[in-house]
């Protein structure tokens, strides 16, 4: 099978089909997204190799669950031992001898063909097109911010950042009917934040101490420590973004205004396919374009040049 | 009057006794605390200039408000505009115009009379000794953490730091009947902690991602990177330190571990003064050694070769 391969720098490899094992299916991808994670792992971020990608939807080819055959899924990313505290407690998505599709010790979906634990899979009702199903992994992700965070309608939430995420997160946090600012620096996408109904600025300057809730969604540096000034004492930062690399900070500041951080991965898929079911995400303004897989490299560098999500069709 | 000054070094000066304004009183001081705060500021911290230290006891000598006279008080540090959404939530502690005794804009207690407004202070019940009271300060802002972060029996804690915040923590804790670690480097520091009832550790060694919960009160750099270390994956870190200066982290590893990092200052007066009430908190084995006022400078020299609380006794 054909696969997009990073190893110092990206290429396309022929690659064994890989064998399902017993628990496993053997999902055929159909179509794919192009994360900013994927963008951080080629500068270094986790120090992975191996095939990329970690957004799909796919159709079982092969199970020892014979209803999954045929089925249409996506699949969480985490793999986790299924033994430990964390596995146990639902939480595989922290398990300590996890794998991560793409990311971490196994294969990613920049491939014709993966095998995942059939546990990892969701079915997709008929409703969701291809294009749209391949968004519930980060869509999950910006609805992770809600299993951590108490947002209530009064809370004024801002939002760092005009990228997918960052405009997948305004979606979530809009249905909550809060007052939420997007800050970003790219007019096209600002636009599009608009008319998605968001209230946005180009800059952070007449916002000092605020907001309630700040969510750095940025991928970038400077995004965190615009994002603190942001905060009203008190006030919570969700951090979305992982980025290579060190920030220099003065705790002191955390400290005496009380900030809380907190850390934000992978989210629950069972929401995200609720809610692209009830078409209450807007996810055709997200897409960028989409590249026949043939086209994965050129798909890369489009990707790498700041444009929203860039789609891979196997088909 | 005397007073402790800091303008690039700590002298005794001779300044005018304050005068207090209405709805003010003024208060002599009995017995005043040496904190690592204090140490922090002549190193450069907060930019501050001025009179020293905030944690006091003291008798109220003139007042608006004659039932205060002649009653032995604590105070309050944070003195806010009283207008502000915050000052109006009773988060005065967190008024953007506040100031803060020895701290911020406010002469400190280093003095033998300091003026507070009278929404500042709280009496001290006669059980409760000068040498004990002074404490009331530091031991509320170690409830802060119970305000701020949701303590059950069985969340696993782990104090890094063998110093007076650290010793009083560790007290607080172990009433809520968890398991508590006190990690430290000081043998002596560390046989008191024992004393009272820790299990200690000179190294963290044995102990990664192990505590849900991790309470940074070592004052140093070197403890927030430890408490990470020491942190399950979705595990909270309390910051209690103010040091002066930067760290330089990498914030993908808090997003990948959804790690929640919760800034923690000063914290209410009122349960710290009932528990001192109850002796369920031992304060004599925290106390170094006590200094007449006269020997400020000594005092000060002596709480910086790291010895556990430093008085001053006015009296």
């Amino acid at each position: 099978m054909k696969a997009l391969v990073f190893d110092e720098k990206i290429f396309i490899a022929d690659l064994p089909k890989p064998a399902r094992k017993e628990n496993e299916s053997l999902i055929k991808i159909l179509v794919a997204g192009i994360c900013n994670t994927d963008l951080e792992i080629i500068k270094g971020y986790m120090g992975y190799k191996g095939v990329l990608g970690h957004e799909f939807v796919g159709i079982v080819e092969d199970s020892g669950n014979h209803t999954l055959i045929n089925k249409r899924v996506v699949g969480e990313i985490n793999i986790g031992c299924g033994k430990c505290d964390f596995c146990l407690q639902g939480l595989s998505r922290h398990c300590q001898n996890r794998s991560v599709i793409g990311i971490l010790a196994k294969q990613g979906v920049f491939a014709q063909y993966i095998t995942l634990p059939d546990a990892n899979l969701c079915l997709v009702p008929d409703s969701i097109p291809d294009e749209h199903a391949v968004f519930v992994e980060p869509l999950a992700a910006a609805l992770e911010i809600l299993e951590q965070v108490k947002i209530i309608p009064a809370t004024s939430v801002a939002i760092i950042g005009d990228g997918k995420l960052a405009l997948l997160i305004l979606q979530v946090i809009q249905l909550l009917g809060v007052h939420c600012v997007l800050f970003g620096k790219h007019e096209d996408k600002l636009l599009i934040a608009q008319n998605l109904g968001a209230n946005t600025e180009s800059t952070t300057k007449k916002y000092k101490r605020v907001f309630d809730l700040v969510i750095e969604a940025s991928g970038k540096k400077e995004g965190l420590l615009k994002a603190l000034e942001l905060l009203k004492p008190r006030g919570q930062l969700v951090l979305k973004s992982t980025f290579h690399g060190k920030v220099n900070l003065n705790f002191a500041g955390l400290v005496v205004d009380e900030i809380t951080l907190i850390g934000s991965r992978c989210g629950p898929f069972a929401p995200a396919i609720r809610l692209l079911e009830k078409e209450l995400i807007r996810i055709d303004p997200l897409i960028a374009k989409v590249f026949p897989f043939d086209d994965a490299i050129a798909a890369f560098d489009y990707a790498q040049s700041g444009h929203l999500k860039v789609l891979l069709n196997y088909k």
